[in-house]
């Protein structure tokens, strides 16, 4: 059966049967900083979150929840992670959920916890009361941009995405919202992203799906090396579309693919976004021997200071690449290494070849930078996206005060 | 026997049988450029390299020289690092080894060659053979800080020492040149660090006690997180004091640490001096469970841009700390660290406490910050020293165009 989906309006309410809502409650100055994401009915519902040992405590509350497979709202904040706020942290924590689910009329159980901002500070919980109270009355099906609004810190633009997928006759979408745009780097980074369905699938198997998706996408970006202690991303299906996804089915290729795309898409999108970024820097790498080469390969070029200074002074210095390529740890032969960039060759076997200067100039000061890295060793391949360093990023940083 | 070292003037040249010469030749634009330093007679040698497999053609002509053990003259230069530079590349490393063992009439296997500067582009040979002609009759006791100035790219500053070593009646002394101040990480920087002593010592005991101060001291600092292609540390014995220095013995204490003196000196100055920095970080884990931990969490602490940038902003941003701690790798419980920075505790178990916020902006207004993390685990600890991230980091490497 022919399948295939679209971009459509509509964000993380395109989807049926979902509502939200975004409300300024005072923890930021100006911007929406409480979002509220609902669904009609129980979903299924998968997770991802940090490898950082060090945990935000709304994720001590909702990693079990999100695991128990079931679940049918959630709360987030921005301008405070609720991290390294001991038990009163995660009293706090309990307190946004249970206020939710006493508004929706829920077990507590089906609401998830999500906090965004600085850590180490108490939240504000007056005004986070006052916020989700404000907020349950909003729930909408217009509600979803103010919602992306509300989850954004340092973001300069909210994240969105929604598609309709077609299979036959039948129809479902998946929508989603992501913000960055600092302490980005896998696994995960200081992120959020909230991915909703309306198609039905069974957890265990939204969650195979969803981690797929997270490993090609969300895991594979990097603004600053940094990864933060807050980093989630939950996918609710809650099936009111009627169309049944089961494993193997036409249908679950179709979910697969539109999924890989909103991942993708709402990934590329907190890199191109990210901190004092002005350029969006795609590193492939092709030619390893093994997947994991190319993958730290990718990291460490992505990674560099000394590479993405470059790229923001629009130099096309393929020596810090090579740098990079050799002290990434996979065993490489430098003399074998070819690099281009937007399709032109700067060097060619490990070594400095002539190129078209005024070319790549042009290449360098487009938006969207693509590296390609040739280790010719093999056939595995990599694709990482990041930001440039820029002026912006350090005063971003240095003006964030504690 | 009691022995002590003090700080003396002299640099390179300090110790007894050794010259050395820095003169331009235009690799650069106005400063020094080709660095010579000599010994009277033949010296035991021990050398460390960068662990990069992408290698500058120099490294791959000196590392066996001076892993034999015996070596009389290093010649460097600054501004082209000869890497990726293939067949070629490695014809320019021998003939400028060439050009200085004809001139002092040694076996060119006693001559090492160092090039550091930019990657990808053919050394200039017509100038490099000019300044080697003009460095030759310039060689003198009094060379060393011309020497110092000729191994520079992006530092502002030379970095040099001289300590005289007491044993009772006798003494020897050791001296030291060092540059930065990109590409600094382990193992090793971007660096050349060049070490002449009058101590006599046999080859293997000084390669044993040179790496041993090595790991203490230059991979243990970190300006961007990026390891070069090309770095370096060479010493040279000659034995010309007439002290011998045999293992276990009381001289070989003095000398260990009066070496371990040096190089930590020259390490610090190295990250004090990294590109744009205004500050001076030490990062301090104690309370590990093994020195390896401690020595992972430092450099993740150490290496992180919103930790760099918090410092540039003053701003005591523990929970950035606390982020780097908890992804660094090493099993930690989060409610046991404890943070402080310049003897201020910042936080407690893990989470906020109340701080003399007055007192911290006096400590982040210091030109050096010491930060400790005690992890509460155990009794091991390491140091990092890194410098912070500016808009000058950003402007120095954004501007060095290839």
């Amino acid at each position: 059966m022919k399948h295939n989906h679209e971009i459509i309006e509509g964000g993380i309410t395109a989807p049926a049967g979902f509502t939200a809502a975004g409300v300024h409650c005072g923890i930021k100055r100006r911007r929406n900083d409480i979002a509220l994401i609902c669904s009609d009915k129980i979903a299924a519902c998968a997770g991802l979150f940090t490898t950082n040992q060090v945990k935000g405590e709304p994720l001590v509350l909702s990693i079990p929840r999100i695991r128990s497979g079931r679940l049918q709202a959630i709360v987030a904040n921005s301008g405070n992670a609720n991290v390294c706020t001991g038990t009163q942290g995660l009293k706090d924590a309990e307190e946004m959920g249970n206020l939710v689910a006493e508004g929706l009329e829920l077990a507590p159980e089906l609401v998830a916890v999500a906090s965004t901002g600085i850590i180490g500070m108490p939240l504000p919980m007056d005004k986070v009361r006052i916020g989700i109270r404000k907020a349950l009355p909003a729930l909408s099906r217009n509600g979803g941009d103010a919602a992306a609004e509300a989850i954004m810190t340092t973001d300069t633009r909210i994240k969105k995405i929604a598609v309709n997928v077609s299979i036959g006759e039948r129809s479902f979408r998946i929508g989603g919202i992501a913000k960055g745009s600092g302490m980005i780097h896998p696994n995960m980074a200081t992120m959020f992203a909230f991915i909703t369905t309306d198609a039905g699938l069974e957890a265990g198997l939204l969650q195979e799906t969803l981690t797929a998706a997270v490993d090609l996408s969300f895991n594979m970006i990097t603004v600053d090396g940094d990864t933060s202690t807050s980093d989630t991303v939950i996918c609710m299906a809650n099936g009111c579309s009627g169309v049944k996804v089961i494993s193997g089915s036409e249908e679950y290729k179709a979910f697969k693919a539109a999924l890989d795309r909103v991942c993708t898409y709402l990934a590329t999108e907190i890199a191109r976004d990210g901190e004092g970024a002005s350029h969006l820097l795609e590193v492939q790498v092709t030619g390893a021997a093994v997947y994991g080469d190319a993958r730290k390969i990718a990291f460490a070029v992505a990674s560099s200071n000394l590479v993405k200074t470059a790229i923001f002074g629009r130099d096309p210095n393929w020596g810090r690449i090579i740098c990079a390529v050799g002290y990434a740890g996979p065993a490489v032969k430098p003399e074998r290494v070819c690099i281009d960039i937007g399709g032109i060759k700067l060097a060619e076997d490990g070594a400095y070849i002539d190129y078209d200067e005024k070319a790549v100039a042009g290449i360098l000061s487009q938006e969207e930078i693509k590296l390609n890295i040739d280790l010719g060793m093999g056939k595995a391949s990599a694709t990482v996206w990041t930001c440039d360093l820029t002026y912006d990023y350090v005063k971003i940083n240095a003006r964030y005060h504690t």
